[in-house]
């Protein structure tokens, strides 16, 4: 008998793995921060004891959600504004709101928040833009939060970075500060093409190179902005981003609403990766994005809330059932997007999209263990014929019971373990009441 | 003082009346079934001693969702099969699940289990089609749900009903038996234009009109239920309706994805209603039905949830937040739909959808208490600008906290009250074993 640290036992299991394993009465053991084993139930417990044992009976064991697209910090303006003109929404709310009211204390308030609430809906690792990301980066470490993390690059000023040079300076202290952290990671992201000029796109590129870091950046979330590009370059957005030399397998792009059929064989060409944001899209109406399309050009596509301003939950199982629905009826055709591919895109093909795809979005030996548990036994689950389907069609954030990032158990039966949750709530209402201040509203 | 049974106190509330007032620190005083009266909580207690009291402090105090249509029964067969051709998933999967599954049994509980799913989800009152509609009427009356129940009406046999006019006799007892019923209200329910003659539809309509019921149908679902109505009539299928007299406001069209300006013309001058259930039809790929040209052209809409085979949840905040996304991104307009609407859809204007306006649907003096509180002290609900906004946007099913219908408390603190949810989960899961097995599955 070998001692561990962790058991989890007696639940459905979803692999994630390359075949989709799926079994019964499984068990995981996990030392450290990683899976040294899963199988039946019976084998684990005959060849293992543990400190601690979750019994997972009448639950589901499977791999936490990568949440390939955020702004963790704009929790703090969730509900400000809604149901708006884009143009009006932005320059009259959540712009001067941002840049009345935006500094690190919110940063750090915001993200936390933004973690309490990604942790009870079963996120284990997500993709963060936004500004004074040390904090976010901060707040994660402290949550116990798997990460990647970037300090958006503006031409123009933001609250954290007076020019382009620092953001591309702030970048590189966030690289240097987090380099050997087991959960913090570190992403280079120029905002969009319309805000960042070909040379600051280069400079992102060049610090992205040097680090080995993955390349993240806003690209065509609507017709609007296509056609800008279109216009501003001569060509189209991604021919124009091949020419400058940014399109390679560590370029991971949000939104791609309007990426054409010659974009996605360049795309598939150098291996780029995609974060679909569906639920924002929707709200902010930009348009559906051609996933299926990707999927078949072989694009790795992964799967993102958008910030809490445009969607407004970080509960990456509504985001799936919005996937799974959002393509069917845009194209009529009810076989698109079956629930198994939006549930690997979801934890797998998301990982993969974020360069860790060896590390998370699995149960598989040899990984780290961020593992979510859901309760099955509830009416709205009732009664099973698919586990896939329920995540998907039925399930919500709140059916998240358990949740495991790195080896750490951060929330067990509904309760954090990590973030002292009614302290964070009452930070951010106190920031709300100052946002609300500074609105005059 | 007076005493009474029940006080609601502390709460934010919304009234879903005609002003849509908003208020916080509002008390409820509910005698018997009924709302006595609303206001600020001081001047409540200062007038009404109750026999419960329920403390409504950092929660949103609300009316009941109505869920226009649904298929409760079909809770058995929730996941059973998705991301299908529909006739594929229609001949191969649910009707001979349910030629060969559905009986008395299976009705009840299978009602019983969606009433303890809709309660959890904060729903107060539903309409339903199905076979065998006493026994959902027995789930519902002993759940202690508000509800319009149809006994569905076909030309061919149901396992329920041989014939049309056994169909007839079905809802003509269901009418008899259920009539001073606080609860149970009964509607007629031919199932739609491509499975009954104009005899039965004439047959549905005078007993709708011998008892002043309401008539609920299918229309329109699809593109492809329009092209071959459109052929078999040599006019549209509304003013088929209307020539054959069953255009009035006692008419409730489920899905109305197809309806045509000219459809929207006669529906408005009758005074005909429309359940809008945008899961479903993004699910079944069926469209995206015309929702705010209905608005606009004056005809009331409400929401349903439809059945568990094609959603596959009877959460209505769910369903709400699709609702207000779908139209945005359909005609890529932020604007249309606000979260206000819907919420609207889904409590008032539902309930006149069901010829409930009187009874339900807001919280008015007079009024029976059909109250659900949400718990707004959690982090996906942090902070508070509009309570509109996160009920729509953010909030889940599993936030309703307590719910009452026609005064009685039915859940408190997320515990059912009227329902042994244990039993009933157990009792499914055995038909679930004898459903795979007919399908040899």
């Amino acid at each position: 008998m070998q001692d561990i640290d962790l058991i989890i036992c007696g639940g459905k299991a979803l692999f994630m793995d390359n075949n989709n394993t799926c079994l019964d009465n499984v068990a995981v053991a996990i030392n450290a921060s990683s899976i040294l084993a899963i199988g039946k139930t019976q084998d684990i417990l005959s060849k293992y004891t543990a400190k601690k044992t979750i019994n997972a009976k009448d639950s589901l064991i499977m791999p936490g959600f990568v949440n390939c697209h955020t702004h963790a910090a704009m929790t703090c303006f969730r509900g400000l504004a809604d149901d708006m003109d884009l143009m009006d929404w932005l320059n009259n709310y959540i712009f001067p709101a941002e840049a009345k009211n935006v500094d690190p204390h919110l940063a750090y308030w915001g993200s936390l928040l933004a973690c309490a609430e990604m942790i009870k809906s079963g996120t284990t690792t997500f993709c963060d833009m936004y500004i004074f990301e040390d904090e976010t980066a901060r707040a994660a470490k402290e949550a116990g939060l798997r990460c990647l993390i970037g300090e958006v690059l503006f031409d123009f000023s933001s609250p954290s970075c007076k020019t382009p040079d620092e953001g591309i300076a702030y970048t590189r202290r966030l690289a240097d500060k987090w380099q050997d952290d087991p959960l913090i990671n570190i992403i280079v992201e120029p905002h969009a093409l319309y805000t960042c000029s070909p040379a600051l796109l280069r400079d992102a590129k060049k610090i992205a190179d040097e680090y080995r870091l993955i390349m993240g950046v806003h690209l065509l979330e609507n017709q609007s902005e296509r056609d800008q590009l279109q216009e501003k370059f001569g060509k189209s957005a991604v021919a124009f981003l091949e020419e400058i030399g940014c399109l390679n397998e560590r370029l991971l792009a949000f939104h791609c609403v309007c990426l054409s059929a010659d974009d996605m064989k360049l795309f598939a060409k150098y291996g780029c990766k995609v974060s679909h944001n569906p639920s924002s899209n929707m709200k902010l109406a930009s348009g559906v994005a051609p996933v299926p399309e990707m999927l078949k050009a072989g694009i790795n596509v992964g799967l993102g809330t958008d910030g809490c301003a445009s969607n407004n939950t970080l509960d990456m199982i509504r985001e799936m059932s919005t996937a799974a629905k959002l393509h069917k009826v845009a194209r009529l055709d009810p076989t698109v997007m079956d629930a198994q591919t939006v549930v690997r895109m979801a934890t797998i093909n998301g990982a993969k999209a974020l360069g860790m795809g060896h590390l998370t979005g699995s149960l598989e030996i040899g990984k780290k263990a961020d593992i979510i548990i859901l309760d099955l036994n509830k009416p709205h689950l009732t009664p099973i014929y698919s586990e896939y389907s329920h995540l998907v069609y039925a399930a919500n954030g709140a059916d998240v019971d358990t949740v495991i990032i790195n080896g750490k158990v951060v929330m067990e039966n509904r309760q954090l373990l990590t973030i002292n949750e009614g302290d964070v709530m009452n930070e951010v209402r106190k920031i709300a009441v100052k946002i609300k201040k500074s609105m005059n509203m």
